[in-house]
C-alpha cells in the first residue's frame, strides 16, 4: 500500500506522527515503576479528556468490549433496558440487552435523525421500572449526533441511568460527563484519540456505580468491581494490559491537552463545516439532518444515477483515499467522510479533489472546482 | 528506560525488530482487500502454529479474554468442571467458571507439581457429568508444563471437553492439538509469539463446537458462534480487530514458520536447559519438579539468607533485566527468568552475568564464572 493511503473513515483513522513513534519503542513490563507512571499519566489525562471527576477504566478490547462492560455490569436477567435505535451502533445496544437476558424497549428513530429528549421521557414514563437507557452520542453510520445533555436531563429525574456510546464521540463532538450529568460513557481508541483499534474505555456516576453493584450477570474480564478493585488498590489494571497502546495513548493525550480539548472539538467543527459547504457547492446533499449533523463524519447522499458502491471504490483505488459507504440499509444509498482525529484540513481538501474527479467519471454534473473553492473558504 | 534494557520476564516478551517495525506502518482500513489478505494469511499460519485443521479465532483482549470466551461458550450456569489448580493461571479458570454460575470441582496440586492423568481419570470417574477439564500448558506462575497429551487421552473417553490454556505455551512448548485430541486451546498475543498484549486466541474440536451450541450463558463480544458465523461468511470478524496488532502477527508468524515450529520449540528447549545448568553450577536449585519442568520460564529457589525481592530489583536497577519474583504464595520465595518468544541465548549470558554479581552482592557463595560457563557449555 502506497506510504500517501489516505484513511477518511470514521474508524479506524491515520495514527498521529507521535503515536506511531510511540508504537515502535521496546515493549516495557507492566509491573515496573516506569510503566505505573505512564498508567498514572494516562488516567489523569482521560479524566480531562472524558471531562469528568471519576476514574476512566481502560481494557485490552474493541470499543464493542466496553460496550458489553456497561451492559454485563449495569443490566441483569429480567431487568427493563431502553436503547434508542437510529442506526448501526443503536442496534448494537439492543442486541447486547438481549444477550444478557433484558427486556430491551426499542426506540426506533428514522436514520439520519436524532431522538429527541421528549421522546425518551414518553418511553421511561410508560417504562417505569427501566434500568437505564442506552444511546449514541455520534453514530458513525449515519453522521448523527444525539442531544446528550437533553438525554441526561431526563434520565436524571428517573432511576434509570443514561450509558453513552461515545466510541467515535470522544474527542470528535461536545461530551460534557459530570456537568450534563451522564452515568455512563464507553470509548475506544481508533477515533477521536488518534491510535490503533485495540484499546476500550468506560467510566461511571455514583448513580451508575450502585446499580453496578447490584448487578447480577456473570462478569469477570469485564467486571468493573474487579476492575475498582484493582485500581483502588494498587493503582493497576486486573489482567494484562494492552502496554503498547497504552504507552501510545499517553501521546495521544499529551497532543489533545497541549491542543486543549475545546480547540480539538472547534477545529473538527471547522472541518466537517467545510466538508459539508464542499458537498453543497458540488451539488450533493448532506444525509444526517442538519438539527443533528456530527463533526466527526460527513454521511452525504449518493445523488441519483451515481453507483455509490463504485464511487467508493474509486475513491480508494485510483485515488489511495479510503472513505466509507453506506452500511446495512444505507448501503451504496450514501458514502460517508470522517473529519476527526489527526485527519487535517489538508486531507479533506485532497479528498474533496478527488471526489470532483470520480463524480465527474461518474457522471455527476457540477461546477468544476467548486467543491474545493467552498472547502477553502470555509477553513481559511 | 535504557535501550538495552531487557525483559526477561514470561510475558511480556520482547518484541522481534520485524514486529516492531510492523507496528509503526500506517494503519490500514480493515475492510480493505490488503487487509483481508493479512487476515487470511494469519489465519492460515495460526493453524500451523496451534497444529490444528480447525480455524483459530481471534479477537482484541488479554489472554484471559480468551479464557472468558471458553469458559462463557463451554459452561453454562448449573454445569460442572474440573479445574486442576496448580498456580495462578489454574486459579483463574476457577474463578471464571464460577463467574459464569458453574461448579468448579478443583484438583489441587502442589505448586511446582503437575497433575497427573490418573487423578484426573480418578476425578472424572467421581464426576461423570462433568462438562470440561480446564488446565494450563505452561504455568508461567512456577514453570510447570502439564502432561496434556496425557490428559486428552483420559477427556477421550468421557464427554468432558480438555481446555487448555496454553497463553504462554503456544511457541514454547509441545501442543499438538489435533494429535494429542485437545478440544480447545486458549493463547495470548504477548509470550511465544513476541508481540504486545492485546491480541487473544481460540480454537475448538468438532467435540467442543456441539457444546458451544447447546451453551446457555450471555455472550457477545465472546461470542464463539458469532465469531464462526461471520468468519465463514466473509472471513471477517464481528467487531473491529486490533489491526496493528494483526499486521505484526503476520510478520511474528512468518519468522516462526520459516525457522519451522520444531525447531523454535527446539531452541528455547537448550536455552531453558542451559539456564538450569547454569543455575545448579551456582547452588541453585529449580522450583518445579524435573518430572514437569517447562522450557518457556524457569522458577528458581531464591537460597536460604538471600532476599529474593532485593535480588529482581538489583537485577532491573543496576543491570536493566527485568525477570520476574514469585506470585501470591511465592512472593520473595522464588524468581523467574524467561526463555521464550524472541529472547535469545546472548540474552540470557548477560542475565546469567548479571545474576551472578547479584548474588555475590547478597552474600551467595558459588565459584565465581561458574554460571556463565555453564551456560555457554550447554548452548554451543
Amino acid at each position: 500500500m502506497a506510504e500517501d493511503f489516505l484513511l477518511l473513515t470514521p474508524g479506524p483513522t491515520p495514527l498521529a506522527e507521535e503515536v506511531m513513534d510511540a508504537l515502535k519503542r521496546p515493549i516495557l513490563h507492566h509491573r515496573t515503576p516506569q510503566f505505573q507512571a505512564i498508567l498514572q499519566e494516562v488516567a489523569e489525562g482521560l479524566k480531562k479528556l472524558f471531562r469528568t471527576q471519576e476514574t476512566v477504566y481502560l481494557m485490552a478490547a474493541s470499543g464493542t468490549g466496553a460496550m458489553e462492560t456497561a451492559v454485563a455490569n449495569l443490566i441483569s436477567a429480567g431487568d427493563t433496558a431502553i436503547v434508542i435505535r437510529g442506526g448501526k451502533f443503536g442496534e448494537r445496544w439492543g442486541e447486547l440487552v438481549e444477550a444478557y437476558g433484558g427486556r430491551a424497549v426499542a426506540i426506533d428513530v428514522t436514520w439520519g435523525q436524532a431522538a429527541s429528549p421528549e421522546e425518551i421521557e414518553k418511553v421511561l414514563k410508560a417504562n417505569p421500572t427501566a434500568k437505564a437507557v442506552f444511546t449514541t452520542l455520534l453514530e458513525t453510520s449515519t453522521g448523527v449526533r444525539s442531544d446528550i445533555k437533553g438525554y441526561a436531563q431526563v434520565t436524571a429525574k428517573t432511576s434509570a441511568v443514561l450509558v453513552v456510546d461515545a466510541i467515535s464521540g470522544v474527542g470528535c463532538e461536545a461530551l460534557e460527563t459530570d456537568q450534563w450529568g451522564i452515568d455512563c460513557v464507553v470509548s475506544g481508541s481508533q477515533k477521536g484519540l488518534m491510535l490503533p483499534p485495540g484499546l476500550a474505555f468506560i467510566t461511571l456516576s455514583q448513580k451508575a456505580w450502585k446499580q453496578v453493584e447490584a448487578g447480577s450477570s456473570p462478569r469477570y474480564y469485564f467486571s468493573l468491581p474487579k476492575m475498582k478493585k484493582v485500581w483502588e488498590k494498587k493503582q493497576d489494571t486486573p489482567f494484562t494490559p494492552a502496554i503498547g497502546l497504552i504507552v501510545a495513548l499517553s501521546e495521544a493525550l499529551k497532543l489533545l491537552l497541549t491542543e486543549g480539548v475545546e480547540q480539538v472539538l472547534a477545529r473538527h467543527g471547522k472541518n466537517a463545516e467545510a466538508v459539508r459547504s464542499a458537498m453543497a457547492a458540488m451539488g450533493l446533499e448532506v444525509f444526517s439532518d442538519a438539527s443533528c449533523t456530527a463533526n466527526g463524519v460527513t454521511a452525504v447522499k449518493v445523488p441519483d444515477g451515481v453507483d455509490g458502491k463504485k464511487l467508493v471504490k474509486m475513491m480508494r483505488d485510483e485515488h489511495g483515499i479510503m472513505i466509507a459507504g453506506g452500511q446495512a440499509e444505507l448501503a451504496g444509498k450514501i458514502f460517508r467522510v470522517a473529519s476527526m482525529g489527526a485527519i487535517r484540513a489538508e486531507d479533506l481538501r485532497r479528498a474533496i479533489g478527488a471526489l470532483e474527479e470520480v463524480l465527474t467519471k461518474l457522471g455527476w454534473k457540477f461546477p468544476q472546482g467548486a467543491g474545493q473553492q467552498a472547502l477553502d473558504g470555509a477553513i481559511k
